[in-house]
């Protein structure tokens, strides 16, 4: 499918690990939108063989970049200009990692020094992207900044753990900084909370095919595939979507809107039984 | 348990029907704290034996009104101040009914004469309390008015039908004539929105009884209780919640804030498996 | 602009009074994008000079509805399906009118039975319309509904007065019915909460031009424009967001998030020098 | 006012540095209410000679301890229950410090290091001491942590910075060892969205003076004061609010709910008048 919608539009996109990843979808559709970008990810994260593959499809170019630094930042952000000829009018922001998750440490007995890498590398390093393009001025006017996010920042989802913290923070800076590029470039800046996805990232938290399916029976459309998620992205990245900002936007088959569903309802009515017989 | 927090205040009490009630708790709680009130309810709802049990209690007088009546309002409050000598410092709207979940009409099928009753008893009738309230100067500064709510104002439970939008009118009648009221007189008005509670109303919503356990599972603490409720309201009768208003105050054991719990987890692992098997 | 963003799809718009309305705006665009659709507007509020001009401009038939009356929503839906010549892709809804408002009735002096029509008419329409289309499955899969709304649901605007109660009730509305519509068909139902806008309708609720302006003011983009909220619409028409569902997405240039604007300081403290000099 | 709420109960008060402190007021009224405590606060940002008039006052010990080091928490948890001769029943926390707001670092260029202090001593301290409680088994069954927030967790405001992101974080931080702690013990946490207060923490906030005259037009009973808080605090110790958890709790006078107010159009208006003469 494709309308042409970001025809002449030029952006970064980061995060895309394998085909799996929410960003390489972004990169495949914005790519079939007329979009041209420059993909990266950090130097430890990437998976060259795979992203090479990505970079050749979308005729995009890789540059790596520890998104924790801002000189790499910097590298980055004129580097894809210089690439891509001039400001850019996107920016996608998919990173997210929790050493505590990874070792599956209890919330009750979270390692410290994780903890504020969790925080550096999945908030911190989207308020230094904005940071880097405002003192750049890499950004066009009605540029479109959009962050990944989970409905752990509000609500609780025990295997999240310290996760959780960092996604709260990145929807406050989407909201802080938001206000600061819409002030001075016209700039938008979004999170959307996205369905639990099978991502290779996503997979990695404990319980996940648990809550999972749990959301998947919660929500009344099923859990937003990655594909849908790359579609609403670009629907942002667009011109349809100038005055939204500040915001963050539920992607979820409306999971966040129930309180209860049948499904749930006659799990543990089964459950019930059972136990009784 | 009594501290003497409400001693020298006085009030009005609606929706007290039998001892299951939350309001038939908030009578106790607060005449045990130091209170003076008049209990009211309407004609046709009331269990007169019953609720004479809780008038001697209390020593509270019962004055009738059917509040989707202005004029029935305005006895009961200029009958509640002659009776308790002078203005009042709290009012308790514990008031809805759906004829529309009382017949099990389902949402996509709702009678709109019924739909229409269920918004002027449940909701148009906390307006029309204040506005009476406010037309005979009827409360004293710092009073407090508190309306009972439910999270499916927010959230969707299919059962809950129509009672849903009352809610959410509800809600929003709180947050605009506190607007109203603090401004003129310091009165404050919020709501309490309370885990689903084993009252003679409450247990007539089709399948009552999965979604109580549903949430007393998905709750931290449990459902909270009717008598939790109760000292909720005392507290935010007292002076010592002057600054809350024009909140949604969530009183559910946690509920709100849970986005999975272990339990529930445990029984769709359950569910499938049986479902495999 | 245009990428053919609907081509194929069929829907009904209503609520164009003159070429201010935002619904006015959202026909344009769709027509723009490929789509064809059928022209509703209550019988007494249509000017028929007005929006011949648009129905000749869109190539659209206009089927009058009072859309309080479910057996002409009835003939709409049935009408429009037949025109079109199969299902509905999309339904736009904005439809709000308040007999208190346009009085200028106090919030402490409303007029119930004005009040029961607000209701009837800008909230409980949307409940009928849904209903309708239910009973004559007359929606394809992944079609789309979206209601207008205003922030006047979440937090207070005096002037408002009860229209906030119809918008907190029409959000509710969309939630519910969406996941019923959701789970039976894949439809998706939202609410956009739009910036004040200068319409007809708009334009007539007390102090409008002083709440324009000052959310023009807190709005780090400004107040979101009316093509800007019908490019907003045509997004959600689309095929872009099939999984955003039973949200209120707002469309207010970054209002909803601001706690405090530097333009508001200014504001406040030049009148406080002024008080003083 | 003394009703004994608290008879019998002992707990933890951080945060009181002088006698605007928010803590400190709590310490007065919890002490009055019959309560035992322990005083903390950073060795650094004690002032010996204020706090021991307040240990005096209130027969309270001083711990100090550095609320970013387990080590510390661990000391002043274990000479808290050892004084107090049992588990804890209540602990508040009361700790906020930017150095970016301190040093007036606009939001665009923030330091990072200063960014991770602030996280570090205002939300990452909760957590270390929620898990220093669990680990030492220090909490009764029913108790009650309160943490200070500001509703900059949730809207902009500019001056307020990195300390925006600290309390999102922190606020979420309630949430997930609420859940968890509910679990285990029956104990609740919230937090108190308090209004903006002439604390001498406050007012080192750029632009303090102008956002506090701002909120208390806005709110409708006027900004909450610091005896208000420790008031609200009181009740949220006692027994009248056990099943209140996990909840981000709003004491600002009505100014989180309002969307406009009369005193803020006509500070508008003015201006616009003065700028046209």
């Amino acid at each position: 499918m494709s309308n042409n919608l970001l025809a002449g539009k030029v952006g970064i996109i980061s995060g895309a690990l394998d085909e799996k990843s929410i960003a390489w979808k972004v990169a495949q559709r914005a790519h079939a939108q007329g979009a041209r970008f420059v993909l990266t990810n950090a130097p430890i994260a990437m998976r060259m063989g795979e992203i090479k593959k990505l970079s050749a499809e979308c005729d995009a170019p890789i540059i790596p970049a520890d998104a924790t630094s801002v000189e790499e930042l910097e590298a980055l952000f004129s580097g894809a200009q210089e690439h891509l000829g001039g400001k850019l009018d996107f920016v996608l922001h998919s990173i997210g990692m929790s050493p505590n998750v990874r070792k599956k440490k209890d919330y009750g007995n979270l390692d410290y020094k994780f903890f504020q890498q969790t925080i550096d590398v999945s908030a911190m390093s989207f308020h230094k992207m904005m940071h880097v393009a405002e003192k750049q001025d890499a950004l066009n006017e009605w540029a479109s900044i959009v962050a990944l996010s989970y409905i752990a920042a509000q609500r609780v989802f025990p295997d999240y753990t310290d996760m959780s913290q960092a996604k709260a923070m990145l929807e406050s800076i989407a909201r802080n900084y938001g206000h600061r590029l819409g002030v001075q470039k016209k700039v938008r800046v979004n999170t959307i909370s996205q369905s639990p996805t099978k991502t290779t990232a996503g997979t990695g938290v404990g319980g996940f095919d648990a809550f999972f399916d749990y959301a998947d029976k919660m929500s009344p459309l099923g859990n937003a595939p990655a594909e849908a998620c790359a579609d609403y992205c670009i629907s942002l990245f667009s011109d349809l979507t100038r005055y939204v900002t500040m915001q963050n936007l539920l992607h979820d088959g409306g999971f966040s809107s129930m309180g209860i569903s049948e499904h749930v309802v006659e799990a543990l009515t089964k459950m019930a039984e059972t136990q009784q017989a």
